[in-house]
């Protein structure tokens, strides 16, 4: 099969290999589509340390193995693989398993190939009226409800998203359907503009009215959207951060102590809410989309990614060059 | 009256100053016994931009104005002065206040003097069986116990303090006291033993065994025990941060982000319960006290205080030279 796959010095290159062979419990995946995301594109940066088949955004179709209750269906799946049997997943806590493994991340290969196999403990059936271009969202967009989650919503005073990529769209989205007063900062009034629609007022940061907020969450990805969510979180509020910066921050650490504010790490989330959210048509999932790539234009595909104010950049893993 | 005075240079020298006069509102309180702490000594090392008396932890008398109904009553204080108008008080915050002086520390006066003035809203009247060497820790205590609440005890699990200094071993026993299980983790074998009759598990950083904390509370005031802290909280764990640094913290954002850990400020909380733990005699106050200086020496005070290892150190500011 056809893969992008990374090796030990962070070269990515399209691949022939031989297709997984799940392993018991676990189902072969046929992609369909798969979803670029920033973690992929810091792993070429070498902020992880990952070897293998990228990728963990994805939609398919289960192709084995024969007998599976799950055969045909269309699927997503949660992107960690847990062991179910250490104190955390005791917990209840399997995205933070002592040994887990995520595909395309972290010991495990992932979805920038034509298969690709998971337990089918992670699986989801994908509802008829979630078309695969809406499907291929539900990882980020479970993330996006997760950081919803930890913000803890004011419902009083507005919410402040700094970010306006795709992260931070999906999130003052997912704000804005939950009643929020939502408030976004960016750069890219194009980007903005997707965001009205919901009711989200929206701000280019040079035009960003004074003034503090309960809560903020980070999604730009650089240092200086942490700088300005600190700055305009109010006492005792709470930021969420949803990126990772590849340079450690310079925490001033009077700015979280002395107003007692709390910073909270957001990473992931669970996928049926998602779903479910995607399946009531509620997310503008369409105007994310930059550009579909078929798997074998692969590396043109991570190249437009990285290019700033890309949005979603898609694979088209089952199409093969001449479908 | 006598007064330790830090001026825009950072340079703190005993002066002889008129005695405050107390606004409409205000007590006049005449300072039995006042401690040094950590803050004051940061602002020596300019992490804060203080002119005036230095000085917030202390106990007094209430010495005017005439006619007061707290006149000849022994008090602490709450140190955050606030309007009771803005936004943040009227949302309970008045510890937050957006024009807030704080004594010694923001814009007002502070302590280490023969006279202090506070609003009589800010004064607590120390009950008879706290002796002024038990009240002059209401301040840190109510700190400690802020910090304590923040960490939203974990009552399966044992929650890591960082630091055996004064703060460090407050918390300790705070958090014994309602019982959690604690670790405590330092440097001065001397001090951890203060924690043990409070069932306090003990260690020297090197012996601390493996294995994380849903919370950890660092209080050590250097940027390795936030290390420290952060590399041994679970993942959805709590990192309290009581302790402020000079330098910028070089902050991992991963280290956030993919264990979805909660760092939380916290500077200081509410002295009624912290008077009512002390009215129950079950801090051991005076275990913590390394020496009692006149005020007249308090130079000598603030260099001793700056000593590593050395514990609480207070001011006489009721007796004079030759009393």
């Amino acid at each position: 099969m056809l893969a992008l796959y990374c090796d030990d010095n962070r070269q990515v290159a399209l691949q022939e290999l031989p297709a997984p062979q799940p392993a018991p419990g676990e189902a072969l995946i046929r992609v369909t589509l798969a979803g670029i995301c920033g973690t992929d594109l810091q792993i070429l940066r070498g902020y992880h340390d990952f070897k293998g088949v990228m990728g963990h955004e994805f939609v398919g179709v289960v192709a084995g193995p024969p007998g599976s209750s799950w055969l045909g269906k269309r699927v997503v799946g949660e992107i960690n693989v847990s062991c179910g049997d250490c104190d955390l997943c005791r917990l209840g806590m399997p995205r933070h398993c002592r040994t887990r493994r995520v595909i395309g991340i972290k010991d495990r290969d992932g979805a920038f190939a034509t298969y690709l196999t998971l337990p089918e403990a992670n699986l989801l059936a994908v509802p008829l009226q979630v078309e695969d271009e809406a499907a291929v969202f539900t990882e980020p967009l479970a993330a996006a409800l997760a950081a919803v989650d930890a913000a803890r919503l004011p419902r009083k005073s507005p919410v402040l998203v700094v970010g306006d990529g795709r992260l931070g769209l999906l999130i003052s989205w997912a704000l804005a359907l939950s009643e929020a007063q939502v408030h976004l900062v960016g750069h890219h009034a194009e980007h903005l503009s997707l965001a009205e629609p919901y009711g989200v007022a929206t701000f280019l940061e040079k035009d960003l009215p004074p003034g503090d907020y309960a809560a903020v969450v980070e999604t730009s990805g650089a240092a200086a959207g942490l700088d300005l969510a600190l700055a305009r979180v109010r006492p005792t509020g709470t930021v969420i951060m949803k990126s990772t910066y590849v340079e450690p921050y310079p925490l001033d650490s009077a700015n979280l102590v002395v107003p007692e504010v709390r910073l909270i790490g957001s990473r992931c989330g669970p996928l049926g809410p998602a779903l479910r959210l995607l399946a009531r048509g509620l997310i503008n999932h369409r105007a994310l989309i930059d550009r579909r790539f078929p798997l074998s234009q692969g590396l043109e595909a991570l190249e437009r990614a990285q290019r700033p104010g890309v949005l979603k950049v898609l694979l088209d893993c089952g199409r093969q060059p001449g479908d």
